[in-house]
């Protein structure tokens, strides 16, 4: 068993293309043997945006905290606490904080 | 795109033997199209508990409210929100909510 508090794993700049005010924190992942997916968790500042994009794995989010926005092919939804979404693979998307307030979401990918 | 509120997903309780007090929701399963892993909303009533048992896959867990306990192999840790916890395959475990408090956290297990 491994257990991490969320302030004891270091933060790290989202540096792709297209992210602004995005810090990512990988939970579990490979170095701690996760056999098939990975829990990162993310923090958008005020205003912070992840990038608008697609890929071929899907997204399982939660919202912790915060409010927001998503956008998911054509659609978009607001974000709030208790929220969980999914994006489908090849589906563009983007994650965006309100500008007058973060938004912290876990963000689970299928480990490639 | 899919986006689900906590409260508009029916809550089960978990029938397994060695549970009490738990109550799970499937937040993105199978039916929502998941390909490969499956997010799943957990509350244990105070002193409410899942079964003290092992299996071949993961977890990864994210206690999002309350207080409680995980047993992980010969290990027990203390559980508030914003912990997370990888329990490997085959490693005996269980979740116990405080007697004094209740206690969700998110779920997550491979697609079988």
């Amino acid at each position: 068993m491994i257990v991490r508090r969320t302030e004891e794993v270091k933060a790290e700049d989202v540096r792709d293309a297209g992210a602004s005010g995005a810090r990512i924190r990988v939970m579990i992942g490979e170095p701690e043997g996760a056999p098939h997916f990975i829990l990162r968790h993310f923090q958008l500042e005020p205003g912070g945006f992840t990038p608008r994009h697609s890929h071929p794995w899907e997204h399982e989010v939660y919202v912790l905290a915060g409010k927001g926005a998503v956008l998911g092919g054509d659609r978009e939804d607001k974000l709030e606490p208790g929220k969980a979404v999914f994006i489908p693979p090849d589906e563009e998307h983007q994650f965006r904080a309100a500008t007058d307030n973060p938004l912290t979401f876990l963000c689970i990918i299928p480990r490639r």
